[in-house]
């Protein structure tokens, strides 16, 4: 047992506050040493369902940005985190995953609850640890406590992700009555401390000749929110005449401080997001004026499919792509350059560089022409939602909702409708709102829990969930645990269906939309809310939805569901209608 | 598109009938191919939560006994089927698992839905095969064929199992509207059929003399139900005096026809199956006269961790496995021969052996000694049921439950309590009552998702799930489609917590019981029944209890949750009762 609970004291050691267990008898050991220890009184938390328990965890991880630790038994137990485990992965977020298990020989053997979970994650974990089973001699101690360092800090190392910890673990599990926990306060600590900040010096004269060669577009992928990065990007902006566009998750519109330092209402606007409604409304001409030469991103996937297209059509002479360390995508088939630096540094550098003035008209031509693009975007826009619709649809109402969000919230956007409906209308500014979406996998299997798990870490702040229906009710567990989340509020979009393919082109040409696409399905979340007392508020008017909006976000009161119903076939309708005013409001 | 209808051809050739699809884009070809080949018209089926999903597709396999093909999208979607896929791989049940993937150049490069899907469950598929992205070339057109009749071929291929197909697509999707759909009728198709059968002569003389040399016992682990094995052991019992021993999951009992050609009523009780009751009775010494020197077995897993541990300390100077082929796990530490022979082949050539008179004194000594155990333990449930309880608890209820399942019941057994008390209770003899449990892992996460697929598979037969409230609302999104279950029956036994932390010994010492290990939950079934339009009876009293069932149980009517609502303490309490009663039975 000491070896296991010198686990917890190691993670303590490290920092890590954080743990989500799902019970089992094989994982007690594990279970004790953590509930036991000190440093994790209170946020050791029990969630039943794995599946749901990994994205909370992994939640939880991305409010506090550190890693969080996952513990669940032996058995499909830890493939239930796999979903979860994924998602981590290519969104970047440090989780530590431990799995109890049998002992090695008795894999294989027909005992209960027995699978192989050596690397159980496969591709999907940056690591995989197999802890001694025996940890009686020095050595293997040794072993044990050194290689949860290894994992913590392989976690914890950018690119930051998942790592496997698999604990076999023979009986007896329970100490005896009475026997207190023990921890040794000497256990071995390895720290891995990234220096290379330190070492930063002038731009090498190659990339210093090609960035003043041309027209230079600065394009953000998902990216959590960063004070020093989008103070660069800013300088950079005004001073060098680079644009700056960003998706909704790329979080570098005055977005970056949460904590109420920064002055709310500030126009922050300096980057450019309505990328998803002039790229689909300009001309092949007209975009032609939006070219860039050299194309310099970072972070992580795009949402909108219309910025990827156009740029691996635009075909930039050069693409570099600033990460650390790690694999780099060529997202768009043109990458030339990695550079291996923060993007904060990166950008710092560069908006201190002094750029022969050659360019500066260059720049200020292509800043110039997505600036008025996305100009007539949003007048666009402002003119179509400000006339009143037609008929209730979510599009409208996902308007509504977005422009009455409170300042300083954790906005968490669902696949597949939501974070692009999201994408198209832009989030509110000034109100220091910071944006998550699970575009790693891009799954819907576990938006939810990822909101829930938000809520959970950071209990001072608004966390709103924008989502629809299927993914709603796929992920209804994220619910079931007892852990109040009085900051939560969740916008649930019922269209009663995978609304998105009547959209999408394709599916809603074929016969079999109704039955094999779409997929009707006929739950509404009063039940689900009875069952978590959750406060719920049905609406299907824009009348009961603007009634029910301020009462529904209002600070003091507790978790609560704001259930929209529409028509699936009215919303595609009205997002006909949208298409067909982006291509007048361009024409 | 060509290709992927011809994966439909072949797999309607190959006979399979029933689909399992969960919708999206990327999988729109296959979608389309299977719901447009009249060979699964009605028997494509749409579940959104590709976890239930998946168990819903395994529970209809293990009730049909042919493949089922599960078809998701790409990204996390293909990762919420491996709880599923592990149990079934195993439990030894055949699925088609077809994954849509993005084409080979896009994988890691930040496209939305796009993981590491080649292989992608590891050691818990018995394969992995990797469509051709492009099949103009002749060659991979007779390619993609022949993986698929390949891959198929392995899923059937004793030990069944799951195998993957992962079919990367490129872009467009979808036919023009209105193009029909065609399939080719001459796609090439292999058939691998096991004819050892065929080739059946005399046991070989060195297995006859160890067979002829002493005690001989048949211990049964998990099985589906089969005419001819149980046949054969029947006469194996009587006329060479050889004890078999069986758990509820091992269904040779006269379970083995449902299709209600034997006779109801049947005396078929030749197995003995009171293991749990009396070995947990019975002195040392006691036990010494219930050893074999050559143990027998054949099947899968064990439930009775008590038969589990007395074969191991009995020490056999032999232990002979039946399976035809595969990797064979040595679960008593005593294997001495792997038998390749179907075991009703094994058993039925046993049972026309002529044995040395010599052995069966012995042999018949060991039987009586097992038959009186087993009659003795018999006799102290009689007694101990017999008496009214002196609360309603769940043990109890149970009992009840059983007693009044109808003839023909498909009986699904949920982890973790369920199974324990229908082993220790044994099922009602002469009704022809197959019974089913996850016990390939042995995980709570798709109990009732495989239930509802058994229901959907065979709408002729009564299927009754037993299950605790964890199992229950861990797996919500089994009834989360549009197919009607008229035949399901949910006994579901409600304890509000993971009562079993209360009953086992090791966590009911430990301080963490409450919060750790047992963790309360509050959820009731009547809003789930309300949201999926399922009858519900809920009942706390036994007076309650016996009111409900008969009508419960009807035949007529649609499907129903019966709640049992008792007291965590109370049943823990009550099954030291249990205990106490069992000690003394046998003392």
């Amino acid at each position: 047992m000491q070896a296991v609970y010198n686990i917890a004291e190691i993670c303590a050691q490290h920092g890590i506050t954080d743990v989500v267990l799902s019970p089992g008898s094989r994982s007690a050991p594990l279970a004790l040493a953590f509930a036991r220890h000190p440093a994790f009184r209170g946020r050791l938390r029990v969630v039943p369902d794995e599946r749901a328990a990994a994205f909370i965890g992994m939640g939880i991880a991305q409010a506090t940005r550190r890693p969080v630790v996952l513990v669940c038994t032996s058995g499909s137990a830890g493939l239930n985190y796999a979903p979860a485990v994924a998602e981590a992965f290519f969104q970047q977020i440090p989780l530590l995953v431990l799995t109890a298990d049998r002992p090695p020989e008795w894999i294989d053997q027909l005992d209960g609850q027995t699978i192989r979970q050596q690397n159980l994650y496969g591709r999907h974990a940056k690591g995989a640890f197999e802890f001694p089973v025996d940890t009686s001699h020095p050595d293997a101690k040794w072993h044990a406590e050194r290689l949860v360092n290894e994992a913590i800090n392989l976690a914890s190392a950018y690119p930051q992700g998942p790592v496997q910890v698999n604990v076999p673990l023979r009986e007896p599990f329970y100490p005896k009555k009475d026997e207190p926990a023990h921890y040794e306060a000497d256990v071995k600590i390895i720290r891995d401390t990234d220096y290379s900040a330190l070492n930063t010096g002038p731009l090498p004269g190659p990339l210093h000749e090609l960035l003043a060669a041309g027209r230079v577009l600065i394009v953000a992928g998902q990216h959590p929110a960063e004070v020093k990065l989008e103070a660069a990007l800013r300088r950079l902006s005004a001073t060098h005449g680079i644009p700056v566009v960003a998706d909704v998750i790329a979080n570098v519109s005055g977005e970056a401080d949460w904590s109420g330092d920064a002055p709310l209402g500030a126009q922050n606007d300096f980057a450019l997001h309505r990328q998803d409604v002039f790229l689909a409304g300009l001309s092949g001409a007209e975009k032609a004026a939006l070219r860039p030469d050299l194309l310099i991103t970072f972070g992580q996937s795009l949402i909108s499919k219309a910025l990827k297209l156009f740029l691996r059509d635009a075909a930039p002479r050069q693409h570099w792509h600033v990460q650390a360390s790690g694999p780099v995508s060529d997202t768009f088939r043109r990458t030339t350059e990695i550079i291996r630096l923060s993007p904060a540094a990166f950008f710092q550098g560069l908006a201190n560089a002094e750029l022969p003035p050659a360019e500066a008209p260059h720049n200020e031509a292509l800043q110039q022409a997505w600036q008025r693009a996305d100009v007539a975007a949003g007048q666009m826009l402002t003119s179509f939602f400000g006339q009143p619709a037609p008929v209730f649809n979510e599009f409208s109402a996902f308007h509504r909702a977005l422009k009455t969000l409170l300042p300083h919230t954790a906005l968490h956007l669902a696949n597949s409708m939501a974070v692009r409906y999201a994408n198209i209308l832009g989030i509110p500014q000034g109100r220091q709102i910071e944006v998550f979406a699970n575009r790693g996998t891009s799954g819907i299997d576990g938006c939810t829990s990822t909101a829930v798990g938000a809520a959970l870490a950071q209990p001072g702040r608004p966390v709103v969930l924008l989502t629809g229906d299927v993914a709603f009710f796929y992920d209804r567990n994220a619910f079931w645990h007892n852990y109040p989340l009085p900051n939560l509020r969740v916008v649930l979009f019922n269209n009663h269906g995978g609304g998105i393919f009547r959209i999408i082109d394709g599916p809603r040409q074929q016969p079999e939309l109704d039955e094999f696409f779409e997929t009707r399905q006929l739950l509404t979340a009063e039940n689900t809310a009875r069952d978590f007392q959750l406060r719920y508020f049905p609406v299907s008017s824009f009348e009961e939805l603007d009634a029910a909006l301020p009462v529904f976000f209002a600070a003091e009161t507790g978790a609560a569901i704001l259930e929209i119903f529409t028509d699936s076939k009215t919303n595609a309708a009205f997002f006909e209608e949208y298409r067909a005013a982006v291509k007048a409001a361009f024409a």
